[in-house]
């Protein structure tokens, strides 16, 4: 069997565990920083829930690495999307595009366009990044002398006028920690707004070329 | 009779009065927000009226999916508008733009060009995104403890910043409800600006590969 | 004579004495809103030459539509440019542009290239909104109970954040005068990011289609 | 010897010292701001080591006009990148583009791509525009009455802020000098969001077409 079909078939099998697996490692992350009042053994749980399901990805990023048959440096670059949740995690349920996209090319049914595929990536991004970034802030600042984000309301809040690139500035991080993730989450507002303008003007030239095509010709 | 001229015969003789209903529906909601000292028998018939309408509206809707003899779901996505404009019917003026196109394309005169189109919506979109907003948000925020909000004056001005994404934040919504509508009108303020950035950028390609076609050829 | 050529001399002899008239109705408001211990009888000079700049303007206007020979609504129509800096007389320095371009042509020497043109329009009338801007919302505010902008340094600081969307919040209008004003400002704003991000946009695909003429065939 | 040579000659050899050059000039900037306490002899040789470093820069300038050939205005025309970095030294090691664009031409690699250049220089050019953007608000507003910017993690954070266009207004200078160099931030910041969307929406429209043209052609 050739390497090929190995790393299709890997992928075949352990995608929708693995996305699961992403699922509940959001969730354990979001107990524990939610959960001020659970007991300290709960806690614990949480996080060696975290450290075994990362221990996961890490291994199912080896394993692929080790099929694939490329270098490192090479599958780094040709696989940009698995390294990135291999180093944040907290994104990794970003790939329910992929899976869907695989799931529907195996089943017969056409792939998503291109712009309803840009589209979707932007939205789940927006939200996962809003949502893990709201939790990673809401962390830092809790507790903080002279915080304004006082309840996981106000981090939400703070993170949908920070990825709009409205920034209200009524509730801002005041720690180094806070602030350093919020800028992250500056330039995924940026990279968003470019996805969503871009996309929105590559589908208003693709229809206007469209109806070039139709009228017929003025000579 | 056939299915397609008895759904263009029924869009034909609604589209009208259900363009001055949505106009009464809006209207009917501003007075109830804005009207304070309004005696309760005339508040509860601006909701009366404003349910009547609702229904009118939704009536509409499942009666063009009858004529239009598709299914639910393949319905909801061929008349995205239509759905949009039934659940949130504050929107629903939007629909002036294609009833304007109907009556053009009827005469015989020429519709509107593309550009034209994404800009009268965008622009339509933003004077009712944010008046609707407004309205909505100012009656969840009247009289709320530590409210910075106090007059409608002070809404519409919130209202035009947000869209924008400047943001002062000399105005912020502090109430989860009122929040919950700012979070939807800044994904709306990104949308805008994707539609005016794009539109903006395809009407100047268009206009150089016009020029680029009237140059003599170089060789 | 033929009324093209009659249009188009009027146009050649009165273009650059409009364009110095525009720069002396800026510089008269600035001196009317600016200099606030100016004796009284200085104002009113100011308030008349104004009055009479913009009679001046409207005459040229008038004549202009005589000379076209359409009519009024198809005129407001193909000079669309003509028709704001008639109504926003402030922002009538803009006339610059074809100014500078029509000057260029007469001399035989090539035309602005569009991206050139694009980058100018849009430099321009950042500068000329801003400036016009700041100084139609200071004189508003100036003296207004609890207002933030003291200095005119405080309008052009306010308006930088404005147009540039990035709305720090730390200065802001609080008339209703000058929030309306605001506004427009914000509006032209989001306009000039479409013109910027446009224009760049283009000017890449341009480029890029370029690159790829250049390169041989891969066949 | 003729003169592109000779100005190909004296680019490959001045470069790689002209670009740690630059990397000195930015780190005696940042210690001269950074460094309070730093005894005075310190800081005054900071200061010759800038000025010396300015005549280097400002000498391979001039050699570079000679070399080429060309009149004064043209040359900073044509030379547009080189002509901003001497004004402005503090951008200087953006020249680091180019420099690795040579360096892989003269190996044999291929260049980088349209979309990868423009995307570095966006990234580059935010964090050395923000980086010294920071340091010059920092050294105005430290120490000046009403300051809200205290540390120089203030005006890091105020920079993100600023270039991002998201604009808290937490943070805030407000000497006018602080502000006049915030205001030049605010334009690049703009620039950089059309870099970033217009690089976006034609690497799209690039892999719309390409998937175009292989698909088999419908009739």
């Amino acid at each position: 069997m050739d390497e090929d079909s190995r790393y299709a078939r890997w992928e075949q099998r352990t995608e929708i565990p693995l996305f699961l697996a992403s699922l509940l490692f959001l969730a354990a992350y979001a107990a524990r920083v939610l959960a001020e009042t659970m007991p300290s053994v709960w806690k614990s749980l949480c996080g060696f829930t975290m450290l075994a399901l990362w221990l996961v990805f890490a291994a199912d990023y080896a394993v692929r690495r080790h099929l694939s048959g490329q270098r490192f440096t090479r599958f780094v670059r040709t696989h940009f999307l698995h390294t990135v949740v291999v180093l944040l995690p907290l994104l990794r349920p970003l790939r329910i595009v992929p899976l869907y996209d695989a799931i529907q090319n195996r089943q017969g049914e056409p792939r998503l366009s291109l712009h309803a595929r840009v589209i979707a990536y932007a939205s789940l991004s927006t939200l996962l990044l809003g949502f893990a970034g709201a939790l990673a802030v809401y962390q830092r600042e809790r507790g903080a002398p002279g915080a304004t984000m006082k309840t996981f309301g106000d981090a939400i809040w703070w993170a949908a006028a920070t990825l709009s690139t409205v920034g209200y500035g009524d509730i801002t991080p005041v720690t180094p920690g806070g602030r350093a993730i919020a800028m992250c989450m500056m330039a995924g507002g940026l990279a968003l707004l470019g996805a969503v303008t871009g996309s929105f003007s590559s589908w208003l030239l693709q229809i206007f070329s469209r109806e070039s095509d139709r009228r017929p010709p003025e000579g």
